[in-house]
């Protein structure tokens, strides 16, 4: 029997995942909000995890995911590197890349999931920003639930809401699940550990800025 | 350019994957072994495992899986429940079990390797002895190396000397290398943690010793 009251959400506190949060409240009985503490630089990001997740009445969970950090130091899980925050022009991921990391995650999650006898797991992960990621393509997410299905003989069901759009639709649909000003000042996205707006000047906030600013612009015209 | 030097081995220190061990130093110039601590009830299985690594002067790892043991406990990792020495005759897995473990090995061994600018990756499954792990399948293998190379954009190669023989032919596998006495004696496969031949009367023991039992059997009669 398929459980189709109950999801896992791989939820990390940006504004990703926070809309797939709440996506899955509006489509799921149950939810269940999982993170990864992988000694990320931002240790804030964990908590603004939590806080949304009280705010929003979301079972959360988090994983101790050190042997991460043990396996790919990095400039993300190492303070001791400096963020590079200028965009590679080369295609290359930028200098907070763990290989594999998503993989990790989707594979907890499961395990996870299994355990509660939940089927559904969903993930923020975008192929439009595709910034280098091998491991947010949809190939690989497909690859990857196949792969999932035959190590634990198990229906599992990764769901990728924000696979195919882009920033700006993004922003668009927080706002029709009426998440607009939670995502807006209570998400962390940006590469300095400042959360709502950022810093406005690494990758991650002149993304999410141009998202914004662009929704923003249609809102109104339409308003208009 | 493919790295045909170097390989990584998926390593317990029970008896198929020592055999694999040696597979290695026989096909490779540089052999890492790689093992999981994940809080398993016989602690004795990882100082076999370095034990072996010493004696064959392989350069051995040990990772910190204790993760594995918040997410799945379960017999081999809790003390607290005991074993099923009794093969359960439905064909479900003994209570051994931890859903996806051999998945989670395979992808930290994956990026373990790939840091190191390895694509080879060993390791001791086999279909034959399948006794309801999902994941010791050679479709879940194959399934496995493809999301592998997706996700990390890299050229795995996962390996499974042992996947399409048994017990008997992986006894004269060992003997074939020249590992024969060491497999013997300095391996751990027994559920009650005594090395060597074992307990004798757990499925792990009785297994292995029926396969050492037709292979000497068979030794005996090609030599006279």
């Amino acid at each position: 029997m398929r459980n189709k009251d109950e999801a896992v959400v791989i939820f990390s506190g940006g504004q990703d995942s926070t809309t797939c949060l709440l996506w899955a409240k509006k489509n799921y009985k149950k939810v269940y909000a999982i993170s990864f503490d992988y000694n990320q630089r931002h240790k804030k990001e964990l908590d603004c995890a939590k806080e949304i997740c009280k705010e929003l009445n979301v079972e959360h969970h988090i994983l101790d995911m050190d042997l991460l950090n043990q396996l790919a130091p990095n400039s993300l899980t190492r303070t001791d590197i400096k963020v590079d925050t200028s965009a590679p022009t080369d295609g290359t991921p930028p200098n907070s890349f763990v290989d594999g990391r998503n993989m990790v995650f989707i594979l907890f999650a499961a395990i996870f999931a299994k355990q509660r006898k939940v089927s559904d797991i969903i993930t923020g992960v975008s192929q439009s920003d595709f910034s280098g990621y091998p491991d947010c393509r949809d190939v690989f997410i497909k690859s990857m639930n196949v792969t999932l299905n035959l190590a634990m003989e198990f229906e599992f069901n990764i769901i990728t809401p924000l696979m195919w759009i882009d920033k700006e639709e993004t922003w668009e649909l927080a706002d029709k699940l009426g998440g607009f000003e939670l995502v807006r000042n209570k998400t962390l996205t940006c590469y300095n550990g400042i959360e709502g707006d950022g810093c406005g000047n690494c990758p991650a906030c002149k993304l999410r800025k141009r998202g914004l600013e662009a929704y923003l612009e249609k809102k109104t015209s339409v308003h208009n």
